[in-house]
């Protein structure tokens, strides 16, 4: 079960710290914690092994990932003295990491191409059962929703024979994987997958993805709380959020039109969770110094008994790159199993994961958890 | 369905918010904010109705229930205005409040005859369906646990005919609660019927209870944010809890004795939720300015992928009597539902409601939801 | 000693809570909590008491102040009962309130006219020894910097000749005060006299003015924990405030140019205090139900000793009315102090009020209390 | 002005911080962050250079200090790498460091004759102008007060002789101090100096000494909070605080009689600053795994205007180490500067590096910071 894992911005923090991570898993050095494919609820699910995982990925940097990883153990996401231990790991990811064809001009179809080659290639030399490609690039504008090139499969086509596609690259990397018969699975609120067309690729191959955005921090809090709120008859007046990023995301989503891909998908849970109407805001700003470390602030104003308004306030002083990690490789576990249990389309059992979750409105922690358990059980195998 | 509720310490904060909001409630003066009882999901259940619950008591102080709801109302618990509105619903409660006998000298066996004796004339000069005990009254000191005079009903009764019996009060009431067949909730963290021979005397008279220290602040968050870290394989190093309340509660529960069964039932949660070993810290401190206001701040240091180590923190600013007031009316309304549909013994379906639930180890909060609209369906009905 | 206090805005929250606090502290049912200029450190000082203020002022709306008082009562800014003891007050005051000439079309130069006379009938009607004038109305969006009909005063006067002055309202009231000879006081971050024609004219008449922007909440705890860092050698990298306002005032910051406004009023202490650059942020959000509550959330990340990264955080939960009201007062009896003394000009030592005080870029709390404390010993006097 | 430091304590973890900051700080690889004396305020005063600074002490236990700044290196206090870069010195000062005669047996005053030996061997050997002693070491257990044969040098003579002397250790190093004419500093709550005998040693010898307990923390925070909340008449009616230590503080602190020396110091302040009763309470609780990390929540509910009632809270996450050592550099360096200019007695202008200053009851930050530069200059100097 060698697995692949083809990673869309594979030099990114995410990525490196999830290869070094699954090297160091993979051999023993360090236990999983923050994984949750490995919790005794899936030990009965077969799973990819850490050590059977296979990494490659695009890129428009070229800083070696030995050096990125000492990058993150100054900014306190990778302990001191990890990376020299799995360097012979992190030297055979390098090898399989090819610059990005989106960097270079071209048309989107020959960029397109480029991209299925590589996966292909990757898939074919280095003999493995399958290759999930996950996208944690740097969060994209979003897509103007409804364009008439992105309605069908024949429609973008025709668009990208005309050269008028206009397809966002999270969208090309989408493409390119579903042509190229690797599942998706996108960790971004980026367009993605989640245009007609693809969803039309997809099912033509009988290919599963999943998306979007990770739920790491903020959210992953909320999704219990707003429950928690709803169960007990109290009614959240106001939901007022903070969101203080630094690194290469605070940059980003400092330009708004970025922000608001972020915070919609982020706003999207109290309206589904709650049943009354709520003042629910949520704010991003970049604080370059935080590096890797986000810190979120959530002030909640909630009604009680006889109309007596309460509050409650939490931070969230967290490492993204280190809660996001382990996700990708439970991502890239489950939705291998998926392709390998012929199962296709979106898989909306991966909700868990999600802030914006697929083809399903249920946000719960809870009620995604044993949708997942369920799931995982349903695909067969007799263990990892 | 004209059901009893009859309150142990029933001119307390949490037992005239309870009368008063159950007046407004009934009277369509205000939203059941805060009552879970009446949530869709119990829309089928045959509960009583808020205008059907009549109320009565005993209690050791005797300011009228008029000027304890003027006090709550400069206290912030309570609108300014609604007391007037609900004036003759809180004399004809005043009406029904007895000064409890424990505060008259004599031997425990004639207390508990005249609590039974005032159970058994409430009931039947007001023509009630059934009388739910619950205490609201003040922590006791807990009581030493596997005394011989405690194990059967047998060495029970033998011990109160010698006079030995040393029940604490609440047990006391307890004890006249089942022997007037009354079902008894306890709200607090007190014995109650939490002894071999009272949960003999229930088995024997067929009459259900529940409890204990309903969950209304800082627990109830821990009861949904632990699941939350133990589903995302992360790993909660410490969890300190520092509680300020004023009010009577600050000044009894700064007896160490009584904050030691407070934090007791406050702590089995985290040991039963989270698979590992966590610094599990609860501290209660006593600050009278803050009244019938509680601020819990907990902080979490958690540990996350490859060893790194995150934090998070939370401010809970809420009023206890408003909070726990709904709860005490919910009880009542399901307790009696499961009287009238013949269950019996100790109802470990209601553990949503409490810190330390009876018969049961699932604290999570989502659970014991589900448990409680499983259970709640099951006692059939039509309808409030 | 009768001293009028003549407020723009004198139906808002600010004023009504000053009205109706002057009454309650003048007749001595409640102490002058709140009330710098009460402090031991200016008993020395010839101050008007609190009985012998006269209030008036300029609304655009004519709710009564009863009224308006019962609404601070159910927002928690007023204790209940207080209005009903006040309320001959009240209506005094009812009776001074003039509505504002801004609200009725008409050129500047008539509008203008019609403050000065109605401040001049105020002051002759009531014998009052001086009047001052303190607008406390909603924050203007601001000027456009170095216009030329504000250079001087002979430009100024040319241009409402002309009809072109296009004075913010602010600065009509300032321009209209003293002409009538009355100090003015902004406790807005709005221009009000804030122009070279006006201090041009304030040189010319002798009169003292102050401002801008009453220092409440956010920047009054950054004006001492600033400075602590600073004498600490400590080094904020990042200073990120977030501030949560309902009520008028959060609806009117939503609008970006007033937020501006109010947002480079707070900002410009950190530059003067720290000596080194710093990410320095302020956010003001709208959350409609906190109404007259403000919350406030500073994230401070500092480095210290060998770069290590440390940080705290503050969270501020006042009443911005009851934080403001006691200024206003406080500012009218020092400047009419001031004013009977012979002083005129910026009043530059009573930076401790304000977030951007006029002519001085002394920001530490602790200096500008030390300032204030001499200046107003500079003034004489026997005592109040 | 070769200036010794001699440190008991010397292996912990401020002593290790300091000596390493000393010698990065003195070869320019870092700047003095944190380091008061180096502030432009100080510019003139005639300060041993940070080069000039020469270390030993005593300690019980003799892991290296190279090993112990790896240590702190893992524990997030110092940076990666600079161990490696100032070994030399760290090796130079290991062979400083002598066994503490405390931990073998024999008696007081033999022990003191020892500890008097090594310091004039040190300074001698080491041709240093001055040594200044300074006690970094755990927090003591609190010495009865008034005990007889602390009463006068006399009486404690006396009991030496007798063996009855009952000296903490603390005491016994300020006694050999004092007697090897070496200034004293007391940068823990523990005894020390502060006994009326030794108060006698120094007047005899005339030197100077100074203490107690570095003001690391959250006592910062407060000295500067409380006179804000005093300058605006506005009146804490309780303040809250909680403090989360791990490391060996946390293990000292949370034996109960130790805590209670600390937590007396930290009180002291409130009752100083404000002028009205407050509920004022400070808990320590043990949190293993926050090792050289602190974290305090304070919680302040406050009177203003008309009574009502708002809330401020803080918290502040800090590297105890990386706050206390550069205050150890700037003690000894102001310390050794009075020393040679003839200064002796308490040094009470140095009370703004102190939670429990000695002799002198102003314990707002700002004050102790103006009289700390006054007498600054008054040392006269031309310059570091």
């Amino acid at each position: 079960m060698r697995t692949g894992i083809w990673l869309v911005g594979a030099r990114g923090s995410v990525a490196t710290t999830a290869m070094l991570g699954a090297a160091a898993v993979g051999s023993g050095l360090v236990p999983p914690i923050g994984c949750v494919s490995t919790r005794p609820d899936f030990a009965s699910v077969a799973l990819a092994g850490f050590d059977e995982l296979v990494f490659g990925g695009h890129e428009l940097v070229d800083t070696s990932l030995l050096k990125r990883a000492e990058q993150l153990v100054h900014a306190r996401v990778v302990p001191p003295g990890l990376p020299a231990l799995v360097e012979s790991d992190l030297r055979a990811a390098d090898e399989e990491i090819r610059l990005s064809p989106m960097a270079t001009a071209g048309d989107q179809r020959s960029a397109i191409g480029d991209v299925l080659a590589d996966l292909e290639d990757f898939r074919r030399r280095l003999e493995l059962d399958t290759v999930v490609v996950v996208n944690v690039s740097s969060t994209e504008a979003p897509t103007p929703y409804g364009l008439p090139q992105h309605a069908s499969l024949q429609a973008l086509l025709r668009a990208l024979d005309e050269g008028t596609a206009a397809l966002p690259d999270s969208s090309m990397y989408a493409y390119a994987a579903l042509s190229a018969d690797c599942p998706y699975v996108d960790f971004t609120p980026s367009t993605g997958a989640r245009l007609p067309a693809l969803a039309e690729l997809a099912a033509e191959r009988r290919l599963p993805y999943a998306g979007h955005d990770g739920k790491t921090g903020e959210t992953l809090v909320k999704s219990v709380l707003a429950p928690m709120f709803a169960r007990r008859a109290l009614r959240p007046l106001s939901w007022s959020g903070t969101n203080l990023l630094g690194g290469g995301d605070g940059a980003t989503l400092a330009e708004p039109d970025r922000a608001d891909s972020k915070i919609r998908s982020k706003r999207r849970m109290l309206a589904e969770i709650l049943d009354h109407e709520t003042h629910d805001a949520v704010h991003i700003h970049n604080v370059p110094d935080l590096g890797d470390w986000k810190t979120a602030w959530d002030h909640i104003m909630f009604e009680g008994f006889l109309g007596v308004r309460m509050t409650m306030q939490f931070t969230w002083q967290g490492c993204d790159s280190a809660l996001a990690a382990p996700l990708v490789l439970d991502l890239a576990r489950f939705v291998a199993a998926a392709h390998r249990a012929g199962r296709h389309g979106p898989l909306t059992d991966l909700a868990f994961f999600f802030k914006d979750p697929l083809g399903t409105r249920e946000h719960g922690l809870d009620r995604q958890y044993e949708r997942l358990v369920r799931w995982a059980h349903g695909l067969g195998g007799e263990g990892a």
